[in-house]
């Protein structure tokens, strides 16, 4: 019986071992878990820490019953210390300092990513948070519930700092976003970060931008945020400046690294030392329009890979095709979404794009519950080849699968023109006769020509 | 300067001279309206006669002023009477009955459909409405509020039917819907039109299934309309039976009809009359997954129809890229969408297809709005191609957008397994790590191996 080694317990680790156990009835899986959460949503966190989600239980994807009935192994609480690919083996110390040797037949390292540092001093002091693991968001929830804090400073306005902004807006606190960068969410042009901030503005929010944090220091009793700006009180601080990948496991076992240090990885998840796999946050990432590799750590990434290396760890031949980069995230009542690559990104690779904006309704006009929504679409101005989209609007305006239509374009090699081509569904209630997806394709092409 | 003629102002028709306009700036472009009401959403009038829609005039997708703008000449209440090939000239009538003759370089005949008439007695007397033009909608409006009915029998069951359910029971009246197949929503399987069924049912609608209209009677002020089983009385009756092309200005020139009646045309929207197009309700739809010609009149597919129909008219080179049938419907909360080929349809093709449906939620449960969807996934046996979707949930849960996926999908010729290497947006407010479609496919690919 071939013996399977998942290191990680998240998106990729799971997704591995049901997929290898949907193939396969008589491969022995293990996954080790660092905490005594495996197949969590850490990206419900947010959610659970503005209230909506009251009992975080609910946050796993599956639970131990489950993973028991389809016969696959947790070890809980125990880190993965060494690997040796010679005698393939790997090294465990549980929570309580016990250690163990296990071999392993295949071996996945799954470990995923840890929050970036940034260069701030201070922030190891209590009422300083960053925000990765099931552990973290108990440590704030435990934080607010004994503290009362009744201001909030975010480092970041990433994804997961906007999202902990409308979080904690929702349960009273006063909030304020700081970030690097001249404009919030910088993942999308910054015209379109512009619409979210209007949002998070109008919320109660106050975003500051372009300003660099330097130090927080406890006065007082306060914590006071110093940036290149200037200083400010607040009673607890988010770090939320993005994550690197975890690969001190790997390198214990002399495995390749790539792109920004993450585990180099062929599309078949594979690594370059023999029958050791990875997968999700702590690998590189094939981008399918690129058709290179990237460091892009995303959820729905990990749980692809994570399909594909179980698939191939019990004989499979499967090749992750790769990502566009796809994105959604609601900041109150607005959504931002992206797909493939930006401008900026697009002729860093080589390509000669255009972007172009187009403000319009999700739907016919005059039906009352019509919304504003704002599409820019990247497209090569040489081939008409569609390059990326971004979209921005109301939550109502089923934003998110709007990408998803142009995701699916671009995976599929369209032009920007095809996309007229497409039979979309319309009626009045839910969209237009030309989808706005299709109008802004099309004003594209206007402006391309003029 | 060439003279371009359309007969028609509706979708198809305003597509083809807007196109026009948008390529060539000399040609003469001229439209004839048979009423007062270019360029209007016809699908807009359930939300008229809800009472939603406020002003009829804001149903307009253009207004006269934007298309003097454009210079495109328009023709209001004139009928087109009769073609003349050889001397390529075209007849008109107006409503105060003046005769003329126009002639043209290039012809489009975007005439549209007209309701069916159901084998019913008493379809022309007082307080029987059909809802297919402008006038009808203010004929039923008009009705409306000076009769004020109490109750309504909607003979039909289909997408106008059930939106004029909804619309009339919004509105306060009391709404039988009377259906001659087994199930609402004959266009999608079943177990899907059930669910809308129980919808209507929830909201106060009474539903009466496989049960075929004979005859209307008014008997003392009532209409009593006598079904195969019993006879009931009402205020008011609409018809919603479905459409058929209309073709008696084509037949003037002798241009050949094909499927259903409705005019054969090329992937060009050529006719088989030289320098004569169609285009819209009228005409044959090319589909993209049969490779042949089908009868499925949606205002999707007139508007690309026109469209193309304009750039070869004034020299162009385009083609129909053919039709999926992609169609939405909201129903009071819920909506219902589908795409492609239903079992039935594509076992009549040849294919050897598999249906397979999965009720999940929209997004992680956890989150509190999430909703219950499902999907219906139509894949074939062999070769594991996509055929077609439906699925029927909630207003919020971008249903509409969802099918257009996999519409997406269809397109480019996927197969049900590829799906799942779609990268599409995720965060737990708008979706799930692997989107319902994905979980939908993959289930699918489970139900095939077992």
């Amino acid at each position: 019986m071939p013996q399977i080694m998942i290191v990680g317990g998240s998106d990729a680790g799971i997704s591995a071992a049901l997929r290898i156990r949907e193939l396969n009835a008589t491969a022995v899986v293990t996954v080790i878990v660092g905490d005594a959460y495996p197949g969590f949503s850490i990206c419900g966190l947010p959610f659970f820490l503005s209230g909506e989600v009251t009992d975080w239980h609910t946050l796993a994807h599956h639970n131990t019953a489950e993973f028991e009935q389809r016969g696959i192994r947790l070890l809980l609480n125990h880190r993965a210390e060494s690997i040796n690919p010679s005698t393939k083996t790997l090294r465990l110390v549980s929570s309580d300092l016990q250690t163990q040797e296990l071999t392993y037949d295949k071996l996945l390292i799954a470990t995923g990513a840890e929050s970036a540092r940034p260069p701030i001093t201070g922030l190891d002091q209590p009422g300083v948070f960053l925000l990765r693991w099931m552990t973290d968001g108990f440590a704030v929830q435990e934080y607010l519930a004994s503290k009362k804090p009744r201001k909030v400073t975010i480092i970041g306005g990433g994804y997961i700092g906007l999202e902990m902004a409308d979080a904690l807006t929702r349960r009273g606190l006063e909030v304020m976003v700081l970030e690097f960068l001249p404009e919030v969410l910088s993942t999308m042009d910054p015209s379109m970060g512009r619409l979210i901030r209007d949002e998070l503005e109008s919320k109660g929010v106050k975003v500051i931008t372009g300003r660099a944090v330097q130090g927080i220091e406890r006065k007082n009793g306060d914590l006071s945020v110093r940036t290149s700006g200037e200083t400010s009180t607040t009673d607890m601080v988010l770090v939320a400046t993005g994550v690197k990948p975890s690969t001190k496991l790997a390198q214990t076992a002399g495995i390749t690294l790539g792109i920004a240090g993450a585990i180099q990885v062929e599309q078949t998840m594979e690594t370059n030392v023999k029958d050791v796999y990875a997968a999700g946050d702590c690998a590189e990432t094939w981008h399918a329009l690129l058709k290179n590799k990237v460091y892009m750590p995303l959820g729905t990434t990990a749980h692809k890979q994570g399909r594909v290396a179980g698939e191939n760890m019990v004989g499979g031949h499967r090749r992750f095709q790769g990502s566009l980069g796809t994105q959604a995230v609601k900041v109150f009542d607005r959504v931002a979404a992206g797909t493939g690559l930006r401008d900026v990104q697009a002729t860093k690779a080589g390509f000669n794009p255009l972007t172009v904006t187009l403000t319009t309704t999700d739907r016919n006009p005059y039906y009352p519950a019509a919304k504003e929504i704002t599409l820019g679409i990247s497209g090569d101005r040489h081939t008409g080849k569609f390059l990326g989209a971004q979209i921005v609007g109301h939550r109502d305006s089923e934003i998110a699968k709007r990408i998803d239509i142009i995701a699916s374009a671009i995976y599929n090699g369209m032009s920007v023109a095809d996309l007229s081509d497409l039979d979309l569904s319309y009626s009045p209630p839910l969209s237009s006769p030309w989808d706005p997806v299709q109008k802004a394709a099309m004003n594209w092409i206007t402006a391309l020509k003029t």
